[in-house]
């Protein structure tokens, strides 16, 4: 049993808390930031609150659509409370344009616009540098069941309709993004983790030039500028929608 | 138009040479060894010779079992006469048993025995350290139609059958193999490449004590001993076996 605030699990970009109550945790957001499996690594002051504050909206817009998640409540400017859950060992990328590694692991050109979605699957080991999963070693792996790895291609693809949507009106290109998911206590399959500009491609559409604009963490990647201004702006822009609305 | 023997294409362990015949080529074994996308290389005086005496009894054997290949006829001891074909840039890798890269990548023991076979796709690009595929991008890539991956997976299905069996004859456990298809003048996929222990892995069912005894390319990955003298067992024990039977 774990008392109240006791750190249960620090990952690179997040740290996970006991709550007072022995289902739910306190997930709180740090200012680290790492790209390329950690090789580059940095800390931006701020990220964290900014990446708090995104990903609680998100979180909120998801359940206003029925996305079952594991989120509860904000706590305070860098941290939320979320139901404690399973985590399921797989990362899960879903593509509406091809861009980044995609692109150096294949010959499809950056840029290239899919008429259905691709969801690349990863499995979630720092050790192994996250290598891609092909449909048949998830069977081997045993990491879900059939039923489970439908589900969460169901959830995935109704997440992106839902964000694709929710971007487009504050002027943004969901280009692509990482969920995970966990099973809740009854076993259901839920969304969790976070949803920030650190596991998502998001292109500015006031450029009308044809230029690619990121506002998301390809500024660290691949020193793009700014990466608090970027996140700062996403934010913001969420906001005087939400505020407008 | 290329003239006789004008070499077409050198690869890490083969070269191509033109025929006199436009629609025919010449295959040459080397010496070298590659692994771990060439960061590890050497040279091994015979091996071009036994993997050329294996792979023609391999290609002779399929055909008896009316699997479509490349192969024509012997040509010398390095070499071997095929037809000219356009190779499909995709390397397929069945699996029986895990071994190897697989089991770091996934969370599969080495040495488990699947129920059913294991194909795996690679992007053949050395440039790109052939990255593993998905069915999904495979698609996305126009490397093959729907149609030709279905011929290709079966094609692969069946001479994991008719090899797993030959080798067993031999006591020899095929463990998993490496093979490359094209397709040919009439657009037809046939087998292509090689099959040699370069690309496959063949452990010693002499072995009764339960321990793995590589007589493969394994020996030169993992420093197991004798490259040459396990190809030789290989190619006497296939040699034995052919003029016994």
């Amino acid at each position: 049993m774990k008392s109240e605030n006791q750190l249960i699990y620090e990952g690179k970009a997040k740290k996970i808390f006991a709550h007072k109550e022995q289902n739910k945790v306190i997930i709180e957001f740090k200012d680290d930031a790492t790209a390329f499996n950690a090789l580059k690594k940095s800390k931006f002051k701020g990220k964290g609150e900014l990446n708090c504050s995104i990903s609680n909206h998100i979180f909120k817009h998801l359940i206003s659509y029925d996305i079952p998640t594991h989120y509860i409540s904000q706590r305070n400017n860098f941290s939320f409370i979320a139901y404690k859950i399973d985590i399921i060992p797989i990362e899960v990328v879903l593509r509406n344009i091809a861009y980044g590694s995609l692109c150096k692991q294949t010959n499809i050109k950056p840029s290239t616009i899919f008429k259905k979605p691709l969801i690349d699957f990863y499995y979630k080991d720092d050790e192994l540098n996250d290598p891609i999963l092909t449909l048949e070693r998830i069977k081997l792996m045993h990491l879900v069941n059939d039923n489970e790895l439908k589900l969460i291609q169901d959830l995935t693809f109704k997440i992106n309709e839902i964000l694709k949507e929710f971007f487009l009106k504050i002027n943004l290109k969901l280009v692509d993004f990482k969920v995970e998911f966990g099973r809740n206590q009854k076993g259901d399959i839920v969304l969790a983790d976070e949803f920030s500009p650190d596991n998502c491609r998001l292109w500015d559409l006031k450029a009308n030039d044809g230029k690619i604009i990121s506002l998301d963490k390809d500024r660290f990647r691949n020193d793009l500028g700014d990466l608090i201004e970027a996140y700062t702006e996403i934010n913001n822009r969420i906001n005087n929608f939400i505020s407008f609305t």
